[in-house]
């Protein structure tokens, strides 16, 4: 492994002691080409981190200088300002908040509601390696998807590239996300009675402000569709995230042109498994695992149903930034992701 | 109460300890107007039911003539033939299961893949009060329809009375069911390892039986519309049901209508809550209620979202069926179910 | 029912938005002899409260002299001042905290680590009817037991009443609680992703605070045994807990005396059930309903283990609050609590 | 490592598609120092087995002497006759069912019901490495223990080595286990419904089996003690197992000497971690890894509680029976366990 020959290449992390930061934490310290040099935790600084010989950082203890490349696993407006020190020092940027995913300051007013705090980064790659390795690959600095998108635009890449949607029927997105998602500070969303037997969901329509995200994406890669319609349910479980997406096609399609397309899209994606026919996503099929896995069912022949999973906080969060990494020094993709 | 000043009617519960049988025990037991007299389980024949003073009966050992009404609670091609005798003798029937839902037997041929076990029967009142009350009135016999029908047509029933929707898009039901709803059978499906910490979607498309059942009542309420595409999932949680559907309406319509609409139309229906503008329906709404509910979110002004959820195992069987009973016999039409 | 005949008895409650406080909500709304005249919660004064036709008051708004009885719901320090003010102005008393459950100040410092805030009080009755029916019954006021002390106590009294027990080896309560227990507040113990998948011991050997009081009330019973040795965990379920007690006898005991014991004492207890032999108690044996149920088995002739189970909050809070509250004002004991 | 530089260890295993074989396949996949030569599953012979590229066999159909060693997860009685068939033929032999751990047929007798079926291997190596390593090493055949005896045994070992133990006093086990110990088959107990929410104690007292091996490996380690007394659970939890051990010292010990004697007994065991004084040990501390975890908490100077936590498919099955492989085979003990 190429990785293995040559000095490590010194990682920080912002935000450690998150659910996504803890992620990244355990695959980089497990990363073959990859030396955590410091992790950051403003309510633990001083604590052990867990599984490496480190204490965590206050983040304004953490000269992000001192790593070739920072992971910032912050709040949004709290990530954009380190993401620009850090630029400016020439250490790479692997951004996991919403700050830099959006192209311009005002879309990102238009959906955080807030003057964006570091407009002259933008506009950044979007790190969905699958979609767009090739922005990627070598990048300076570049935005880690959220992790709807990212399971909603892994079902709908080959569709949207084929072109096969109608140019007026809304693209729907049942989404549900285990918990985790919410993050890790208790509130009552998050208090275990009120998850446990329940489904909840929330910002349905397209209020939820990770439908900006996948507005920009799809319209980049297809001149004309409906409307995204975005209903994301808190799911009763600790991690993982579904997507059930229901399109309609300009044309009609035969069932296995269908599966074929997904199956030759993404052939060689060793992180995007395509489910046989028949078989239906679920979450099992990627909890706890770096990739993501798709099923895709017609109803009709201008109906499709495809399901899309994602361990939210690894090909939604971690392990998808350490693919970003991977890309932006020159290692291969799966370093580290593929056991 | 009028149930108190008469003779309680006589009731027989066939399928007692299936998980709707046993909340139709229940609920019979707690019924001021209803006595139970027999209630039957294979299984179990010989022993006590709990919560009453009866014995399970096997179901060949019980006469349906010992009641004035039997709730059958059976697997589907085994009910009709007890409704078809019970019928004969004079005995009114609430059958639970499949067999008397579908109007003709060449639709229960086609969702059901045999053929009727007793045409003879057809076409029999729809039980879902709400939508269908004046047939369900005095009936002999009447179909208790399924859950996630229930929960379906529930979200739609003031959209396709008011001949809101698009004739040509289609009505996207993405439904999520507890584990009771799958029967308390084990099977590999239903192991506790297979559905912790898991999401499943299964017969997606326009596959599950329960499609037959909402395009016929979709079709009788509504002179055309798009086709219905309905994928059920399987939830981590014992019970509760959502049905969160998508449709397009044929012209714009404004949030503050489309609020209203729902809520006249049922302001009178005291087992069908209309949350607040603003609410999302969630499980906790429902789980061991008596009562639906139904919350409604606009995406664009011709795109609307609608969560509508029951007690798969309540209204989605148990306490519908009962709502039924009232109905057939005159009573007040919640006695038994509101506390 | 004889509570139905006369002018039904005024309540408040203080901290009804609270986990207990909403199921003692919805008791005395149901309660034929009751009627609920205010409910507090500072958090949500001013909004409704579920299932009946209040607003929250903030407990400073909340007269107590409106009420002829206030349950108190509230946190320990909190409470007992609210009790005092109560008791002078002569409304009677239900105290849902840990503030009048030991005898002494001395006590409350030792295990609650502060001066008792109204001394005056103590003691008062101990709120366990069935073990302490006679001192509860018309009295002013009353100190509703702990969850933990409820289930253990009722484990163990037929043996203690049998003076049954080594007066040196210890008293070893194993117990599991739902995340109900721990209250509403958001933690990062109760949030949703630390307790999934989790369970977790805290605060076990003799430092929970409720050893204090099981200590109290084993030693008012029996002149001597060994120490009491208490270990709770966080179970992931909402509601119910358990307590797997472990004694040792003074003498051998026969299974079927041990067994005839447990259910000669409880055979009038209509809120406590006995299970037959080889039964095991289980949560599903109790949750949402308001009695507690034991099993007892054998382990050796000298050695017992008993399974004692409830609804931490019914038996283990609100529905116990009601048992003393009928027994307070001369009602049946159980109405409002048998369907 | 050594395991790099020979060939790799050809293994089988028998009963590859339970839960525990389940996690032995993927061990083994990813072990340097072992190739998988074949998987056996009666039920899915012909499919292929999850993440390697093998096909099921049916049992009859796998000669064990194709693997130098073979791995059984078999039920009892099915265990003991391929383990005779595979030493006869010079395959070494790790047996996951209970077959083996009783040093006698008598004693499988006893708690198994039913005549030994292979007498003439007894007795074997009991494979529990941190106490009987020696016996395991280089051994052509071994035992490996039960899920619920690796915590008890491994919770009680430091104090039976030091002889700390009351000799009458009862060793209490209450133990807890998640669903996946009951094994894959769908039953009636393991049903989503009667699992979730609920705590069920089964088999208590004296009667789990496993209390058997416990009684033996105690004796084995120590002159006399008081009776062992099991308690086990089932908890609502997919996987992860726990007892909390309740012992009376022969004299009294300070907190601090107890801390130590633990830590000191495991400070050299990779597999076993003893948590710092104050902290509790939790299944989170283990679940999906394959270590053990151990906190000691004295509730006074002669009582302690030891919570010992494993997660039962990992150190209570498949990653243990690993750690004996690389000990009988003289690999690093830790080889493909440790990442």
């Amino acid at each position: 492994m190429s990785g293995q020959n040559t000095a490590p290449i010194t990682v920080g992390i912002y935000g450690a002691a998150g659910y996504a930061g803890q992620e990244l934490v355990r695959l980089i310290a497990g990363h073959p080409g990859a030396q955590l040099v410091f992790a950051t935790s403003d309510q633990d600084a001083g604590q052990p981190v867990p599984g490496v010989d480190l204490l965590y950082k206050a983040h304004n203890d953490a000269g992000p200088g001192s790593a070739q490349v920072v992971f910032l696993s912050m709040p949004h407006l709290a990530s954009a300002p380190l993401a620009a020190a850090a630029y400016a020092g020439g250490t790479k940027v692997i951004d996991l908040s919403a700050d830099l995913r959006l192209d311009t300051p005002e879309a990102f007013q238009q959906w955080y509601g807030a003057p964006h705090p570091a407009p002259e980064l933008l506009p950044v790659p979007y790190g969905l390696p699958e979609i767009n390795r090739a922005q990627i690959a070598g990048a300076p600095i570049i935005a880690n998807p959220g992790c709807y998108p990212t399971a909603t635009l892994l079902g709908l890449y080959p569709l949207l590239e084929a072109h096969a949607l109608s140019e007026s029927a809304p693209i729907i997105i049942d989404a549900k996300s285990g918990v985790s998602g919410a993050g890790r500070k208790p509130t009552a969303t998050t208090h275990f009675v009120e998850v446990f037997g329940n489904l909840s969901p929330y910002n349905i329509g397209r209020t939820h402000r990770h439908t900006g995200e996948i507005d920009q994406e799809i319209g980049r890669r297809n001149g004309k569709t409906g409307p995204v319609i975005f209903s994301p349910h808190l799911l009763p479980v600790d991690r993982g995230l579904m997507a059930t997406i229901y399109v309609t096609l300009a044309t009609p399609w035969a069932a296995t042109a269908l599966q074929s397309l997904y199956e030759e899209t993404y052939a060689d994606e060793p992180l995007v498994k395509v489910l046989p026919k028949g078989q239906q996503a679920t979450l099992h099929h990627v909890t706890r695992q770096n990739h993501g896995a798709i099923s895709i069912t017609p109803a009709t022949d201008t109906h499709v149903v495809i399901v899309s999973v994602i361990d939210n906080l690894l090909k939604g969060a971690a392990s998808q930034a350490v693919q970003n990494f991977n890309l932006m020094f020159g290692l291969p993709e799966t370093l580290g992701l593929l056991s």
